[in-house]
């Protein structure tokens, strides 16, 4: 797993365990919420994804948007259709949404490395138990 | 068609066509890009209209909200599909976003008449030619 | 109680019932959550109320405000202590907040009839059942 | 003057007083700064009132939108210019800056009724005194 | 004083004096009326301080949320106070508060050396003389 | 060139020129009009910039006040007038914009090493090719 990753992905478990673990009981039902909110319904996974990325990028929110571009990778949702997305974003959030769609295009390289080293990662693994945002 | 979605496409449509004719390069390309952003690419127009629905309500534009609707409505997405993308709004957005939700349900009800009455609904008519937000 | 008082929760009453009874699971924890955020705990509900008003305010969601004041109002805060809350909302969220401390302001007035023709207003028995935002 | 713009002045004009009598000192502080603000400077007035009006468009406050655009046509800034101003307001802050651009437009248009009808309007004298946001 | 703590208020110490020198009046009353903001009035320091870290947090700017959550801890509140304060702004401005609340929760524990180690922390004098956000 | 303006330069570079290697129209058509829309047009190139910097500061887009600050140098605006500018922006935008206003003084004093050292830079030749934000 490539360090933007790993170390985006051990703070966040890091920091989500304390806040879970000092028993505020709107916080934890918020995260409870989060990982309800995502599972299968009518809409299916990938579309409740691409959901949160796009939600999470016009908002601005750069870690949101990593752990959505975790998410919609681990589904498989390709590059094309994640920059379909981003595109969408784009253009409702407007310019300022540029320098999140630049630091969100090297996560998602990150995620995805370049195919001659294999192509299998296992980065998946990494976004388990607490998956709030 | 209801008097709350004929009176917003009635607005928008005499306001664009003004817009358009002022002449201002930068706003019609930018009515342009909106309009090529959601034609059918690697996702299709369903899921690029739940996109743009929910981008639209986490930033909280009412008018952008009702936009998408009326499309999501036009492409047969259902009522439980369009309240799960709410859904997903509502959380990341937080409940600042409810009054926006309650507004769009509303309108949802607007263009879906109670069964009774036939269900055949022309609404979808109403949308065509400028289809800048 | 005064009509813009009366309109306002006459809307939200009836469409949080309707959004209610349309069973999004989501959507009707976070209603719950809401609730919930606003009883007393370590911090007492006028100090909670006041909370609210204030990020209202700041995300400048008139309709959130309203249902704040209305019950920062129930719970006896004064004006005083109502515009010391929202001069630090501006202050925090800049000019762009002022047109809504304006109808914020209007909105507190319709709340508090001026005191000659009695002063008890039983505006505080409309907000009650659901009291989501 | 027309009702558009009429309403506009005077709601803001009743309720401003308000705020000002009230006492509360931060708003004061804060009425007065932004009555200072778009005072000539090493910047002129112009050129600050676009500034104020490019800021109140990308953060979609329809009021401070319908203030400043007032205050540039008194300024006599050409509606090409305050197209071109509200041209980048829209790119940079995406397609869900488009209603209310809508809107500015045709509160501009209220501001300037067509030439045959005479031209010279008196719109300008109904924004003295206080003029915060 | 942890280096969470000390790097903040180091850079924000050394650019607000910069920044005071420049001599912008507007700039100038602004730092100006952010100290006066939250002194005692009819409402008391500790539930301004909340205000302040709540409204800080619902616009999610970290920056802010430190200097408030700094001051809310020199003035004697407990973690269950904030984070009943911070569980209001996750719930009003929704799940991308998350990463802004870990950081917060980061600060406060760097505010708050756990116990043993004698707990009288002397971080409190860190924050004195400029107190703009 | 400053370690701290170099670094901005070098990654936006990088990552711009990723983004339009990979094709996705939507996205390449706005970084097309981000370029375009600054240029000289009924208003001067010096007025749209100050437009994109304060429209990026109240939107606390870090980034995009970096990419504006360095085209107001270029285009030779003083400190002063970038000042009045972002004077503005901090009223509008309110005191959550400070420490937006901090790192956009320390990158304003990177582009402007002190005179002593020289005072001729050549910084402005880093911003060239790619100049979408």
């Amino acid at each position: 797993m490539s360090n933007l990753v790993k170390e985006f992905n051990d703070y966040r478990s890091k920091m989500n365990e304390k806040l879970l673990a000092d028993n505020n009981k709107i916080v934890k039902r918020i995260f409870n919420l989060d990982t309800n909110a995502y599972t299968e319904g009518v809409l299916d996974v990938r579309t409740k994804e691409l959901l949160g990325l796009v939600a999470s990028t016009v908002l601005r929110c750069d870690d949101c948007v990593k752990y959505h571009l975790e998410n919609c990778h681990k589904e498989g949702i390709s590059k094309e259709e994640m920059m379909e997305a981003m595109g969408i974003a784009t253009l409702v959030g407007g310019t300022i949404v540029i320098p999140h769609l630049r630091r969100a295009y090297e996560f998602w390289e990150e995620l995805s490395p370049p195919p001659p080293e294999g192509g299998a990662n296992e980065v998946n693994n990494a976004n388990q138990g607490l998956n709030s945002n």
